[in-house]
């Protein structure tokens, strides 16, 4: 496993996605009679977390688009990935919203990376999604599944640009906890709303 | 938890979803050795079984309709739905292809029921998705993630009806492993192609 | 998978260990926002629960020796077996305190049961541990691991008869979550402290 | 978490113990028809493995201790507690053959490793297990449980001395997976068998 850049999402963007050394996550505490207890489990707050996280990733990367070029959005949103995503794993099972046939899956980070930011021309229709001048992101849950060191949710996702345009989808997520205690996303399935 | 109507899914398909006996599904194996080993894992076989079973029940549900009417084809949609999705766990993670808001999520068992025969008035827009002729399934995986007795698979879902018509969806299933070693759904989301 | 005796450990205390009724043990709680959370996760109380029902347990079947002859202590213990343990699921594996090779390892139900209440030629060295007339069990943990539906503790447990005399293992506990939400045991190694 | 000294337990015994660079393990595999499979799942083969890798790891410090004496002892025990325990995730649930109370239960790195080379004011009782000139470790397992990314396994190991004497425990061991998808013990109760 290549080390990733950045140890969490969260000091990625907290940090500008500078190198930064890895801050160790516990996974330990004591209980009141000083049991030490060991837990692998992802908690509702863990996804709820990580959920903020993406959206402010996902801002993160059109401000350093507008600010500092593609070179300084792709380089984010590389790290985003690094971080955030599972392919360190291997194969993430992601259907991003706008993606086509034969292309629609982006199992590989190059796939994901093309969607994020575009440029790619092994993926040719990507336009780069995440530089369209988002502004923010609010997700509202429909339902979290927890299940050990992995977890689902499901929900709409609504993302503000900068014109103050609102785009909601049907997002759904699915996340492995790694060593570190960090939630990495190995399920992505994003779509549109049906239009009867 | 109630006792679902059928053990497996496969023996409600293969059985006409009439009220069978449990059959138990054993979870261990014995090594060359003789050493017992229990395992609750999910294999792919499990995965890919549970598609295809999926697939036989969308078709039975319409030949039922087709054969027996409503109120059969009712009778064997919940069947399935006790027998394949995860409703006795709690809320259910399904995002169906056609449903709209406010009614897009159907976490409880009364919703999933609706979208696949419909006739339910809490749930106008329903017109019944499992009843419209479906002849065949054909499952095409782009990737698929085993994490002990959970599982999730991403791919197209390509269905043809009694016409002809093949409708092709990208599809997420997420499963969970129950003490039968039946395959539940836990997680489902369905989606036509974005058209650009 | 045969229908325990009994839906829990704790109703089977309650209850005299009868023959009762299933009481459903939902995992889905809302949250504030009701969003509703499944999860198969067993937490600290669990385990500190399931630990109390265990000694509950062994004196219930010292206690029912004592009042109601063997047949009711055996009756009882194998209710214990069937709700509290994991034999449903294939091998346990169980290293009781007093057993010698070649019976050392109890990973059927009818080892499980010769060692509790004895009087199986099968097992001839088994003298009863659960009918030497215990009255308290005392628990006191060194860890706990928890990681999804499973989880394991390891410590010393003190057991008093009812001469006052108290014993203390070490004994180490593995768990997993059945679908009522219950623990049952699937592993269990209990020692007597090495004596230098 | 503290980068461990060695990837693996088996290339810290191969090469000697001394610093190495990490391989990959990678946890995917492609199917025949070219689906990405994920699975962060223990196999049964993966269980002896690490059993067979734990064997050699205390005949080589029994060896390094004959051939380099106690430091180079002391350096490879420490690695091996690295590589193939978990004690970079918190607790480890270790109740060691010969240690009493109140120092039964070893749940820090330093006092697991005060148990297999001793040398530490900490723990006056420790008299350096692993550096009793062992020569051979034999495993036979009771039973195996596969849950996910742990394991449990429970049997009998006979060590043998350089003298020819065969110590036979009563031995469980619990592992978790790693993101590199090496295995490590974060549950070891090891007894001497009872003595009538």
């Amino acid at each position: 496993m290549k080390s990733p850049a950045y140890a969490t999402l969260a000091a990625c963007i907290a940090l500008g996605c500078g190198n930064i050394a890895f801050a160790k996550t516990t996974t330990a505490h004591a209980t009141s009679a000083q049991v030490p207890v060991v837990s692998t489990n992802i908690t509702e707050a863990d996804v709820l977390a990580a959920q903020q996280a993406w959206g402010k990733a996902l801002v993160q990367i059109s401000n350093d688009y507008e600010q500092g070029g593609f070179a300084k959005a792709k380089a984010t949103a590389e790290a985003v990935l690094d971080a955030a995503y599972g392919y360190n794993m291997g194969a993430v099972l992601f259907k991003p919203t706008l993606t086509v046939a034969p292309q629609t899956f982006r199992t590989t980070k190059e796939g994901a990376l093309a969607y994020f930011v575009g440029g790619n021309p092994n993926f040719p229709n990507d336009k780069g999604f995440a530089l369209k001048g988002w502004r923010s992101v609010s997700i509202s849950n429909a339902g979290i599944h927890l299940h050990g060191n992995t977890a689902t949710s499901m929900g709409n996702v609504s993302i503000t640009d900068k014109a103050g345009k609102t785009t909601t989808v049907d997002k759904t997520w699915g996340y492995v906890r790694d060593d570190r205690g960090n939630l990495r996303i190995v399920l992505h399935h994003s779509s549109l709303p049906y239009q009867p």
